[in-house]
């Protein structure tokens, strides 16, 4: 196979948001520079949400001035309300994200409403966005399973799909929460919802927690998609699905690509070097295989 | 995809052998007996080689007799040389591995002589073998990466695989030592191999040390192969190969294998069960991602 898959950095936001201890906001900023200079162009670098719940991403707004979120147009911002996109505009990120789930169960928890009303709440705040020149991305959560509700079929994540691009979303990530699904069901869910939805607007963003992340990657980029959503370091956990741990790692998935013949323009030594920093920094050290290979 | 694959648990040979501290004998005892209560049919025990080399795997005989190998035609014993055919045989067993690479500079680390000289003295054991009644598989190593070497053409490994199925092995198992393959090159090997030699006479054998042994042995189910070799809680590391972790984990493979619809006859709780039993009594924590997901 041969192409390229862009990567979505998504470690300084879903990466970091449910670190127990607090992180220095240098120390954000030391990471997103990092990646930068490892080649990632699109990344997640913080969210506008509580400062309540999400006490790690408060001090977004001043990350995002310190590494030029406003020059660049890859950076993306996680919102919940109005209010966070007025913070998003002010701060001058050129695309958000919303996020919402397959799996209403999972979707009051997580975001406090049904996954009607979360798309009710989202359809006001992508049309303000639109108008201001902002990009929507739109994630679904707990594509084939939820922590509450257990198993979700494909056909329960295409209609959330379709509406997410109807209201104007211009991609849809897919997020496999739980880290629990098998390459197969994987393939289910890609191709029920690029039956409605073009696959180029698709991210997969999958979870290792039963060690099927690089599987599942693969699987999603042969049926064809090209974005791939990954956290330095094997970062993160999601704080309201238990047992969840975190995201596929990006190096994993770069090394990966590059193996298959896949470019995605990224440096993989600099990627490790940034893996260090969050040990070296955060005290969250990495548990990517590559890097435990590579640096170990 | 439906069918059967076969699993070849080689945690209490290939995974122990390495261990950097003694295990009691009845710990191994232990442990074989607890992966047979899981349903594991095909068994690496043990090997019959120097114990000066290899300390940790003195007494295969007295676990071959404890766990009764003369009664189980899937327990496999590994050998170097007529002596340690002799001993297998003493002690029942009716399988036989030999052990080979697809590198010179690999093969003459690890067992000190070319491939060609491994191969001729390989010959008379498994004629001898086969008169007994003793079934041989052939392991070829460094299939696609030798640490001393670098990068191994699928073509080098095709005339070992033939030599070794011409001498009378039934079966060849496929190493990837250093699990740097990604599964275009694992997919490259085995289509070489199989031009030559039945599918169904090969094994997959992959480490997880870059993440990429699930995702491998996945692409070499889907090309047909249908045994793979995995160790309980990845157990592993292979002495002679600097920067090789252990092998795929039983557990990740069988998760991924049922997960996709195919049958393994194995009971993964039993198998994590014997993970933990390698915690609790050899102190050797599991680290795969399944053992971590469910018991970690």
């Amino acid at each position: 196979m041969t192409g390229s898959v862009t990567l979505v950095e998504v470690g300084p936001r879903d990466g970091l948001q449910a670190c127990k201890h607090p992180i220095a906001t240098a120390a954000r900023i030391g990471l997103i520079e990092r990646l930068r200079k490892a080649g990632v162009k699109r990344m997640e670098v913080g969210s506008f949400v509580s400062p309540k719940h999400v006490p790690r991403m408060a001090d977004t707004g001043e990350v995002m001035d310190a590494v030029g979120s406003r020059a660049e147009p890859g950076d993306m911002v996680l919102i919940a309300n109005a209010r966070g996109l007025e913070q998003v505009i002010a701060h001058g990120a050129r695309t958000i994200a919303v996020f919402t789930a397959a799996s209403d169960a999972f979707a009051q928890k997580n975001i406090g409403c049904t996954i009607a009303a979360s798309l009710e709440r989202f359809a006001p705040l992508v049309e303000t966005a639109r108008a201001a020149g902002v990009a929507v991305r739109g994630y679904i959560s707990t594509i084939t399973d939820c922590p509450y509700s257990g198993e979700v079929a494909p056909e329960a994540v295409v209609p959330v799909a379709r509406s997410l691009m109807e209201m104007g979303c211009g991609e849809i990530s897919l997020g496999e929460t739980l880290g629990r699904a098998t390459p197969c069901r994987i393939a289910a869910v890609i191709e029920a919802v690029a039956a409605h939805v073009p696959i180029e607007a698709l991210a997969a963003h999958f979870h290792d927690t039963y060690g099927m992340g690089v599987a599942n990657v693969w699987e999603a980029v042969r049926l064809g998609v090209r974005t791939v959503d990954a956290a330095v370091g094997g970062l993160g956990g999601c704080p309201f699905a238990p047992g969840a741990t975190g995201n596929v790692a990006s190096e994993d998935i770069v090394y990966l690509l590059h193996g298959q013949g896949i470019e995605t323009g990224i440096d993989l030594d600099g990627l490790l070097d940034a893996a260090a920093y969050c040990g070296d920094t955060m005290g969250i050290a990495p548990v990517s295989r590559v890097f435990k290979a590579r640096r170990g």
